[in-house]
């Protein structure tokens, strides 16, 4: 705080950890947005102007330490240059007020752009009149667009009168929205597909034709009228061709990895006491029978792969609130147990009923078994009156049925078992009198 | 010696480093094929098969580990299992005989494989009737395919009669060929292609379509008559479409890198007594006339790239006979310098007199500079009987013209001198008179 009197700015990094309103902000808009975002809070103290930062609680090689780093060097050149983020912005004020000055990128190659950076201000002819340029009070709030330039200053006023009083800010960023940049899918799509198109094609395994570098190359692109260059050219066109074509052959996997990244990044689902007390958190015991109904506590919060012959399912209920602070632990399953999976998935914002379900074996008990072993990752939830933990014991309970299938379908990739798993709660339930 | 008596075989990594007469064959072979050659020298003890191998000389991380490595591999599916590699191998029989087994792959896929592996023998119906059943004699020379199954037994004749004394045979691997295969060239275009493409193209770094993972993923793959899903389909086409017309557009920088790849990977050129005397290695201090003749050493030990808005001439001289043993020393050049570089470059197997270069400058300075420059950096040979180093200082010296535009031209990335050059010489150079 000493240096918070001699003006430096304070910055409290993913306040999504300590604080629960935050936390429940970014989930609802992480869903909205098919984004993970992150946030900031910061304070700046009544100065004329921001000139340097002292950030807190940045950890080496964090995502807090990053995003430091980002800011020390918009910082340095705030006097001759102004930044851009490659992240969509809102900036929420919550005390004192602030001046915002933004406008697009002049630069065409920086709208939406995939990196962050600053643009001198001699390069924005228009900088004395940005497209934005407004005072924000507590209770306002401002969309930054990716890849736009803007300036904060601490100003009472438009007109640049020096501020009085502090100011309260929280900055919250939508990394990427619907999980990703086209971009992002073809980084992922294009290296996967070269290589299957190696494997599949001997002519991609073949050696260049003897003599290509005279034929191609820069020094050889200056002489006119070389026909094996061209047809150098169109051999590489086709090869080409056969690589975009397996790229569309592989899209629907390559989609369902970045779905599961996007898990991978998603926050915990907060639950309210009502939802805890009917899904694994709070009744890690409940029992599911045939005419139990069920439904994703959240759309979009679990998926299901498959990988290597097994139906894997992803979810985000065990994911800390810090980035990639634990890793996933999926659930394998056979491949005859996707069509009920996928059933469990989708029926979001219906819930389905367990008989419902469509197995190959058309035994109860695999459906039962699948459903038991979904409902204890904690994604689902239980919302038909009679199966509700919270009033305690059905009348035809069945004997054997509960776990029907465990042993040999929850295998879990990590070592975390169930009883291991932390308890996500948004404040101390009130209803939980789970008799098991 | 103790492990070869009980039965083991030696093998001789890297033996160019050693013994000059494989160094020359390499070097030969190395511009045949257009591709870098590993070799190993390989002594079978007189047993009845060749069962474990101890090869010397394998330092950790290097390619000789890996060969090692490889080896090992293959030995330990010797009795089950057949070996085949992802390189094109010719084996020279130098003392004793050994008995070859060789066919195609059985798998289609591991027809020009790109990694080396082992195919079970009970997945190979025909290796009884293998298509080459053949004993080696010394003087014989045996050509393995990429990809090929092949098994190699130290017996005196093809019906198997143990091997009365030992083996010694010489293996040449040829890695890639031509530099590379079609699909390393397209593993170095594709990713650059990619990056290009999504800093040139505002869609690329747009968000995915919102919802776009409810129509594409492979759950989605089943339901048909989606529209929204052949659109989805559709429009990443046309976004692989742009990535693949970047590649094209960018093709001859990325052979260019090909090019330098090989240069960085090839042996550095032995010298005849004749030819040392009449370039760097030999005559350093040689002086450049406009009358002075000059072509290269051998075709293609150099190339010209335009980076960074400068020609940087790469060259192979300065290599170590083992794999990437010095790093490449390249040059730096204007980009007015180009066409004369070129000009030297291209004229092998002819030779180009310094005052025939082209310059825009049409300063015959500029031309003398460029041509003195890459004198020194070995690879160039004065053919005129006037300009000749062993024929004393020429008669018409004129000063001030050696050297000219040294200092501005002689950029080395690295801090090796020419001065600090290793001088590589087959033999003590017996016409050596340098007069400077």
């Amino acid at each position: 705080w000493e240096n918070y009197k001699n003006g430096l700015t304070v910055k409290l990094l993913t306040p999504q950890i300590y604080i629960d309103s935050i936390w429940k902000i970014l989930s609802v808009l992480e869903h909205e947005f098919q984004s993970r975002l992150s946030a900031e809070v910061v304070l700046v103290p009544p100065t004329q102007r921001q000139t340097k930062s002292a950030p807190v609680q940045a950890r080496p090689g964090s995502v807090a330490e990053k995003l430091n780093n980002d800011d020390n060097n918009k910082v340095k050149a705030h006097v001759s240059a102004v930044p851009y983020d490659n992240v969509n912005a809102f900036v929420l004020q919550l005390e004192g007020q602030s001046r915002w000055r933004l406008m697009p990128n002049p630069h065409a190659q920086l709208n939406l752009a995939t990196d962050g950076g600053a643009v001198a201000l001699k390069d924005i002819d228009e900088w004395s009149k940005p497209t934005i340029d407004t005072v924000l009070s507590p209770g306002d709030s401002l969309y930054i667009p990716k890849g736009w330039v803007y300036q904060q200053d601490n100003h009472g006023t438009s007109s640049g009168d020096p501020a009085t009083e502090h100011s309260l800010h929280l900055k919250l960023c939508c990394t990427h929205g619907t999980t990703g940049t086209t971009g992002d899918l073809l980084h992922l799509l294009v290296p996967e597909a070269l290589g299957e198109a190696v494997q599949a094609n001997v002519q991609l395994r073949s050696a260049l034709p003897k003599g290509y570098h005279l034929h191609l190359g820069l020094a050889a692109s200056e002489v006119e009228g070389d026909t094996k260059r061209a047809r150098l050219q169109k051999h590489i066109a086709e090869l080409l061709k056969v690589v975009a074509d397996k790229a569309l052959e592989i899209l629907d996997p390559a989609v369902d990895q970045l779905q599961k990244q996007f898990i991978a990044a998603r926050l915990p689902v907060p639950l309210s006491a009502r939802e805890e007390a009917c899904c694994a958190a709070g009744a890690p015991h409940a029992v599911i029978y045939p005419y139990t109904a069920l439904r994703m506590l959240r759309p979009g919060i679990a998926t299901a792969v498959v990988e290597a012959g097994k139906v894997v399912v992803y979810h985000c209920m065990d994911n800390s609130r810090e980035l990639y602070g634990t890793a996933l632990s999926p659930v394998e399953f056979e491949l005859d147990d996707g069509p009920a999976i996928e059933a469990l998935l989708a029926a979001y914002p219906d819930s389905i009923t367990v008989s419902d379900l469509e197995h190959p074996s058309e035994e109860l008990d695999d459906k039962i078994g699948v459903a038991q072993a979904l409902f204890k990752e904690g994604f689902l939830l239980i919302t038909d009156e009679v199966s509700k933990p919270s009033h305690g014991p059905p009348p035809k309970k069945k004997p054997g049925v509960r776990g029907s299938g465990d042993g040999e379908k929850l295998k879990k990739k990590n070592s975390n078992g169930v009883d291991g798993k932390k308890k996500l709660r948004v404040q101390e339930p009130d209803d939980d009198d789970d008799p098991f």
